[in-house]
């Protein structure tokens, strides 16, 4: 393989005296540049300021302020059930936090077991979860916290690996579940094909209760005008009749406020009515005056869509100044490889094997915080070291210019030194 | 004993066809009145119109919009940790329930111990909670659902009966808490003595984990001037060595709106960090914005304090027609005792024995529903069939007083039942 279009070795010497120049200078700058998590910024933020600027409309009939509606006020259902393409009985409205609807729906299975359990999967020995990798450091997180062993499959550019997936779920019934982020992957920004959704939801699985945790945060969350299309795997779990299999996830956090969105789940009326019956005595319910804020403030599917085309004018940009810069800097090197997906918060970066640890340490150094190395795998380990997660949602377009040139020049930097040792 | 100021037999069956005809006089006035609950009523609501009515400024150099700040914004921090006496270290602010905290607290000790547990409650084959009753029906619902065993000690004047309890600890490792409401107590309407709190703060435990579940969910909510104090139980905790003890609960449920407050949770730092490092796993961390606007509205204790003085305007009187209502129509009968709370939500009947059920029968029958005989005690029973839950505070003071005149009604008509019976 060819590296920096076949410089010499004596040339790639030279060229590093030039990068390490480079990066003293931007040393000398005192960046403090962060990409390391997918945040919205503030023009994105405003565009939501009409839920807390007066204008919203709290009156109604019915007394939200007070107790009662365990799953979400009628509005907020009518309207997700909508966009999530279920009925009513089907979904709950939880918090601000889908990733907590998340937890808590693993917490009752460890405790409970679900509809289909016949024990609690606490009472296992050792349950296990296959984890698509590179995948959301969080999913795994929840799986560490529980004493859920991870068993790593590799993510394809239509999904994760199916065939590996088949095979370790027919075969073994401690393993329980999947995570999956079905469209604009975070962070590979794929979604996954119609044959993937399909095998998902008719494998043979060796757990009568094996759950798809499908986190559809970025259902919605497209870039440009060529959005991808995603199967919908509750109705694919209904025709194989394995409709308790999947628990989906969806949230406003990147919609309208992360600090003060809507998350909401959705399943089979089995599923759902049983999360309603260990809710019924965790909680009062969640925030009804924030649901009703969010309905009137986006109170239909239409007026969603037209906000997220506003989202997509802000964050497009950004998107294409990261392709731009690396393009510029480092195409056609053959030192790293990256994707261009139509929706979602990342661009998903692999530098050369064993290279990735110490990339974002040099970026670290030179003042950009990028996501820590490893944290897109389970344990935090990346066993080839090459993934590197870029959130380019936060920064404004100028600090993320200079970001990803500084970027740009660890990637060269380190490569070299690796070539050259 | 004698019982409606010594009527004869006679007189006891005329007095029962005059009780018959005046239910018959309730029945068809097609009464739908409820007490079931405590919720506040409309007009206490409104006092807090001002979160929603557009007069909150939500500017802030921090971007409570965005994410961050996993166990609450600074200012709502120092405003509770004042309110509750314990160091911001020591507090996590959640989402809208505190329900929801006492819940996941136990859901966390089951699946993973406490700080000072030798193994998960889950690995235990029982363990076992005490619940003073009467009690607070929700408590025992968390026990219920997450399957820890209940017994039932006494409540007295001055608390749970602490003999018994000190008995029950320290002979039973396996029993690993107790519920309490220390003030106004759901549904006697008592506040713990000093006694019983050093008591619960010193007594020796068979359990290192034993917890105390400290849902000081009233204290605030005074009726009149002359307001209960109740001791500091994690300084007394913290006194005997034994910090990590105390659960505390508090919300704004009963302050601002019960459809979207804010629960908080006080305990020793030890206690704290190990909440932190779960829910840093669980949630992104609750509503910032809700929690911004309590403290624009609400920004001081002193402006909290008046602010449940106009609380105590509305409530007053409608416990105080209550009480009016049941001296007019069964005092000094011998049939029935009632409290006179300082705060609180409610007020505590005990009828004769073996009639409370009755009683609630006859009250729905006849278009008042009460909160179901029982459901003061674990598993809905009560072993004497005494107990009433008298909830004032949601209901119009002319509703109340037919509501209450309904009441008093069935409680002599099922008293004459069984004494002639």
């Amino acid at each position: 393989m060819e590296y920096f279009k076949g410089k010499s070795h004596e040339e790639l010497v030279m060229y590093q005296n030039e990068l390490k120049q480079k990066l003293e200078k931007f040393k000398g700058m005192g960046l403090n540049l962060n990409m390391a998590r997918g945040k919205p910024c503030k023009e994105q933020l405003d565009l939501s300021n009409a839920m807390i600027d007066g204008s919203i409309d709290f009156s109604i009939n019915i007394d939200y302020r007070n107790y009662g509606l365990l799953d979400g006020i009628p509005e907020a259902k009518k309207l997700f059930a909508e966009s999530m393409n279920v009925l009513e009985e089907e979904l709950i409205i939880g918090g601000n936090s889908s990733l907590n609807l998340m937890y808590d729906t693993l917490v009752r299975a460890m405790l409970f077991g679900t509809v289909d359990s016949i024990k609690p999967w606490s009472q296992y020995e050792k349950i296990k979860f296959i984890c698509p990798s590179p995948g959301y450091d969080r999913h795994f997180g929840i799986c560490e916290d529980l004493g859920i062993e991870m068993i790593m499959v590799p993510m394809t550019d239509d999904g994760p690996d199916m065939d590996r997936v088949e095979e370790l779920v027919q075969s073994d019934e401690t393993i329980k579940g999947i995570w999956c982020i079905p469209k604009y992957s975070n962070p590979t920004g794929i979604t996954y094909s119609d044959e993937v959704v399909d095998r998902l939801a008719s494998m043979k699985c060796a757990a009568n209760d094996f759950r798809i945790m499908w986190d559809n945060a970025y259902n919605i969350h497209h870039l440009n005008n060529n959005g991808d299309e995603l199967k919908d795997l509750l109705i694919a779990c209904k025709k194989t009749n394995n409709s308790n299999r999947v628990y989906m996830y969806s949230s406003t956090s990147k919609v309208t406020f992360p600090g003060s969105g809507i998350a909401v789940m959705a399943m089979s009326k089995e599923n759902a009515d049983d999360v309603r019956k260990h809710m019924g005595y965790q909680t009062i319910g969640s925030n009804k005056i924030n649901q009703l804020m969010h309905v009137r403030f986006l109170p239909t599917a239409d007026a969603i869509e037209a906000h997220m085309m506003k989202h997509a004018e802000i964050l497009e940009p950004k998107f294409d100044k990261v392709l731009e810069v690396l393009e510029r800097e480092i195409g056609g090197l053959n030192i790293a490889k990256w994707n261009n997906p139509n929706g979602g918060y990342f661009i998903n970066l692999d530098v050369m094997e064993g290279c990735a640890k110490e990339v974002v340490a040099c970026c670290l150094s030179h003042g950009v915080t990028l996501t820590p190395a490893g944290a897109t795998f389970p344990y935090g380990k990346d066993p080839r070291d090459t993934n590197i997660r870029i959130a380019p949602t936060f920064p404004p377009l100028e600090e993320l210019e200079l970001a990803i040139e500084v970027l740009a020049t660890c990637i060269q930097y380190v490569a070299i030194h690796k070539i050259l040792a």
